[in-house]
């Protein structure tokens, strides 16, 4: 595709990736980019959940894209075609991204032009949780087909979390999935986590959770 | 819980996890134990599609599962609750099991009084198809809420395995799947891959999976 850039990142050079992580975090902060690392299982809806905020927010934000996956184009296309820059970022079969990955890609994105930068992490419930990728805020989601247990199953990514989305509540009547259920495991795993019940297909939910995100951007770049 | 036992295994000291992978599955071969290796991404229907299969097949086979997960042991319960031994094996944070991982628990479960064990692995749609466990085969399920574009996006996973379960198609009808599209994508990344369209809640489609593994645990055990 012409409209995609894609690059293949490495894996970091750095020993100490926290330390990174934190630099990072600093540079983003003075140059007003308020960055999130969006986490899920495959599947989840994070590409749909990232082209219906943009479409609803991007005449008050500039917003800027980085999809990471193994393979493909397929989400950096969508993206692209929803009319916002985003880039592809290869992890070259690495199930993660770290620090120094997510720097390059913020390098080739032009990351101080945004307001808001999402880094789409690759779909993985495991190794994404282990990295801290330098981001102001850690966002998971959970969509209703994979189960209410995941939180007991999949500590870490919930305990790193800021803030979760339960998403394909519009399916809800068709498994067995209890809300108050998976409510109360995710806040077990990290107490203070804002929970937004959406469906990224019809925009049910979607004011709470943009609200969440306009406010942290802009407490986050000072009142942009 | 008492009547799960749970082992807490360790990365494998072996250097070569293939050469320890190809040792297990010829120690296996000699005890007449097929081993499958069951991967997908959480809340794909592993545990689900198990008990079923289980269900089904016990008067014929004598069954063991080894349950992997990072934490918590609510899919060995599960299967402990089917009535069939299972373990859990702790990965201590780890994404998948490798060789040295997969022995453990092998020689914890008492492998050589199975017919047929099953290790399902963490839900994980990457690291797991990294490393060969030794199984004599690999197996996947896809749910149909993850999506028909997941063999582009995972290529590994679907590479390496021999058959894939098309999970909840009960729900077809509400989720933008394309049947014929994941079944060219799977076997464009396998083209001898066997595709079992399935519902681990309702049965439906679990004669033909189950054929599958009737005549393959018969053949790798010599007509048991």
């Amino acid at each position: 595709m012409d409209n995609v850039r894609v690059i293949e990142v490495k894996q970091s050079v750095f020993a100490d990736n926290n330390a990174e992580a934190d630099r990072i975090r600093r540079q983003l902060k003075e140059n007003k980019t308020f960055l999130i690392n969006l986490m899920s299982s495959p599947g989840a809806g994070k590409t749909t959940t990232l082209k219906r905020t943009i479409a609803d927010l991007k005449d008050e934000l500039r917003i800027g894209v980085m999809e990471a996956d193994i393979d493909s184009t397929v989400d950096a296309e969508a993206i692209a075609a929803a009319g916002t820059k985003a880039i592809q970022i290869h992890t070259g079969g690495m199930c993660h991204l770290d620090a120094g990955m997510t720097e390059q890609g913020l390098r080739e994105l032009g990351a101080e032009d945004y307001d808001l930068v999402v880094l789409e992490n690759v779909g993985n419930l495991v190794c994404p949780a282990e990295f801290d990728t330098g981001a102001a805020k850690n966002v998971a989601i959970l969509s209703v087909p994979e189960g209410h247990d995941k939180p007991l199953k999949y500590p870490l990514m919930f305990q790193v979390c800021h803030a979760l989305l339960i998403n394909k509540i519009d399916v809800l009547a068709y498994f067995d999935f209890d809300m108050e259920k998976v409510i109360s495991y995710a806040k077990m795993r990290s107490p203070s986590i804002r929970i937004f019940p959406v469906c990224a297909k019809t925009g049910e939910g979607f004011d709470a959770w943009e609200d969440w995100l306009r406010t942290e951007t802009s407490a986050w770049n000072g009142g942009v």
